[in-house]
């Protein structure tokens, strides 16, 4: 069972404070093993890759096979199912147009002075996608990467996706094919995060890093930030629920399961007014243990870092899903926009009852990566915005500059910048001269 | 004299790649005092900042001090001339003016199966500014900081502020001021950002991090990062003019030497069509530096990282300035907008002869906190966005779960996450029951 925390209760600031502050990640220190295989990717480029590929994916490559080329990936594709491939597709399209929606305008602008000021927004030239290998490897999360890469204007997007063994997931290949990915490497670890921000003789290099994977994949993405972009460092997902009584206790177990069994370390949160519908919540929660295929996974989540809160008022749960600030929140309660209007920090919210997240995981159209281990008090999820960027532009006139000028001297002069103030100055003199 | 350089010469390729390639920067691994001071704040908070001010900063402050007083503030305030009070404040209401254009909006609408969607954006609730001590205290730093931040609508704005030997800078108090800072403290190095990350006693935590500061300011910041969000770790300063032969050279000079005056790090390039207006920008420069003030420092990033590149086409130019994509472009040309648009990356682009990167510091309105080293290929200099964070919303209907639904199921299986699919069937069940 998992822990029952109630407002009312003396202790309650405590336990909740201690439930915020569980580490629930192991972060093994494999810094040094990363920048070792990354020294070694810049100084052998393809054999390093082959090589390192040999020893933790057991396959040998030659260099001309680090690429998947197109007669491989229609095979691969060919194999996947129709009823999946439809739902890929209905997936990409919602996810495209919900993105689509998030392209920034530029703007140019005279000001009362008749300063010309603006910004405009550009893609990055090329992104590399990590898709993770095993257990872990996700089409939806291909979709989630590549589809805001490619609407923001992205022209060449590579995707590495390990090979454990040879064996390749078409269902990855089809997401790729699907939207719009240029080019696939049979890549994976430390070395494919590499690849991608050095380049090889097989791997352009790419100005913008992105995907989830494992402690090397993070640590090596930590490594390469500042010579290409990275997105966030992902951990272990969470959900918080607020519900009332008047839900189906399954609904929210199987909201709460659905976030449990990702990972032992993930976090589910049921916040209720009513305690007796917690327990049924929690009793359904255990009933679902005994046949979920991943029970063990699950339960060493529920169990380890789940809790069920009970809260005198929605006030109160409004308060305490801000200092939970989780990645996903689900407001099953009668009126969830007002709910949601009283909660800040969140990365993606699902309103009433028929909007389980796995909807958002898949097909709801809003992007799946998003910020976890609170960071959503500070950070947003994946969209166009991470493959773009903006430059500001502006113009003078030398009716605004003699406006400007000499206040902007002024500040040049109190800073100690000689050369800035008479960059103005040489300016100001001619246009009075 | 810099490096001249030609794109018709055989070895241009070579020189290019090189000058790109220059490590400018001396990154001193300061990381281990810079977690022992973190740890130190962590474990003693304000008996730590008290002792770390008193031996980094020579001054000794009981912890009821480290907090400028309101009266204090005045007093300080009051010593600043007239003059450089009036600068300060139209440069602050030109950025304020700017930056609250770009406020994004939210956004709902319902698609075409009913379902509800959308996104919206909400401040950080407090945000920690630092504020660099000595020769690079900036008040101009201080409003491009501070005025994105409250524009945004942080509602604590914390700023911290080291004062060596116990002198504190008037302008900087006054920009705080005028920026509508909220708490300013007498704290820098590591010790302050570990303070904002983790609070004290007398120092509340924040969310958001940002301001430029010195190698241990950027590597605790770099700690942190992930407890609370960072800004950019801003590297030297540069400058890429693109000048026709249509300029007065000494206009382009004192641009080139207003980079290169900020540090002996920072780099100042001209591109050029006609090498004959490359030499008279070059005289023009050794001819400043012979009574410039910070001739030292100048001269030295000039000899070291300057260069004077003539290309064969105004083409050449923009393939070039891609490749550099530099901080600060200005573009002096006869048709600079035309030319402004085949280039992709740059931080800010200045638009015509009479606008000199200078205004651009101090007044014109866009944030002069830009993206360093060749980073504007993916990231965007501060702005609004860098204090907002964005919720995605979804809202199903019945009528839309029923056409989702069954995808998300597929998608789920596929996955084999079975209660992922599971979260979606019972609804189903129900809906058609």
């Amino acid at each position: 069972m998992p822990q029952f925390l109630s407002t009312s209760d003396p202790g309650f600031e405590a336990a909740f404070a201690h439930l915020l502050s569980q580490k629930r990640e192991d972060s093994p220190d494999v810094d040094a093993a990363v920048a070792a295989i990354i020294a070694e990717v810049r100084a052998r480029g393809d054999a390093a890759l082959v090589d390192l590929t040999a020893r933790f994916d057991r396959v040998t490559l030659s260099p001309d096979r680090l690429r998947f080329s197109e007669a491989e990936i229609e095979g691969l594709c060919a194999q996947v199912p129709d009823a999946e491939r439809a739902a890929l597709e209905l997936a990409a399209g919602r996810i495209r147009a919900y993105h689509a929606r998030q392209m920034p305008r530029d703007e140019m602008w005279a000001d009362e002075i008749g300063a010309t000021l603006g910004w405009r927004w550009t893609p990055v030239t090329a992104a590399g996608l990590y898709v993770p290998g095993g257990l872990a490897s996700y089409p939806s999360s291909v979709l989630m990467n590549a589809i805001p890469a490619k609407v923001a204007g992205v022209r060449r997007l590579a995707v590495t996706v390990p090979t454990p063994d040879g064996v390749a997931n078409p269902l990855v290949l089809l997401a790729c094919r699907i939207a719009g990915v240029d080019e696939v490497f049979r890549l994976g670890g430390a070395q494919a995060i590499a690849a991608l921000a050095y380049g090889t003789e097989s791997v352009r290099p790419v100005d913008k890093v992105t995907g989830p994977g494992n402690a090397y994949v993070a640590a090596a993405k930590r490594r390469v930030f500042g010579k290409v972009g990275i997105d966030m460092i992902a951990g272990p997902s969470e959900i918080l629920v607020i519900a009332d009584r008047d839900n189906d206790p399954d609904f929210v177990a199987l909201d709460l399961l659905s976030q449990a069994e990702h990972d032992e370390s993930a976090q589910a949160i049921l916040v209720t007014d009513d305690p007796a519908f917690g327990q049924a919540v929690a009793r359904a929660v255990e009933r679902h243990l005994e046949t979920l295929p991943r029970a063990a996974i699950a339960g060493t989540s529920w169990r380890d870092f789940g809790a069920v809160i009970v809260v005198r008022s929605m006030d109160e749960a409004a308060a305490l899903a801000d200092r939970i600030a989780a990645e996903h929140l689900e407001l099953l309660v009668a009126d969830p926009e007002a709910l949601a209007a009283r909660i800040s920090h969140a990365g993606a919210i699902f309103l009433g009852p028929w909007t389980p997240e796995a909807i958002g995981d898949y097909i709801g159209g809003p992007n799946h990566v998003l910020p976890t281990a609170r960071t959503a008090r500070f950070s947003s999820g994946l969209s166009v915005m991470d493959f773009l960027k903006r430059t500001t532009l502006s113009r003078m006139t030398p009716e605004a500059l003699r406006a400007l000028g000499p206040s902007a001297e002024i500040l040049a002069r109190a800073e100690r910048l000689e050369a800035h103030g008479l960059s103005v100055r040489v300016r100001l003199d001619r246009l009075n001269g």
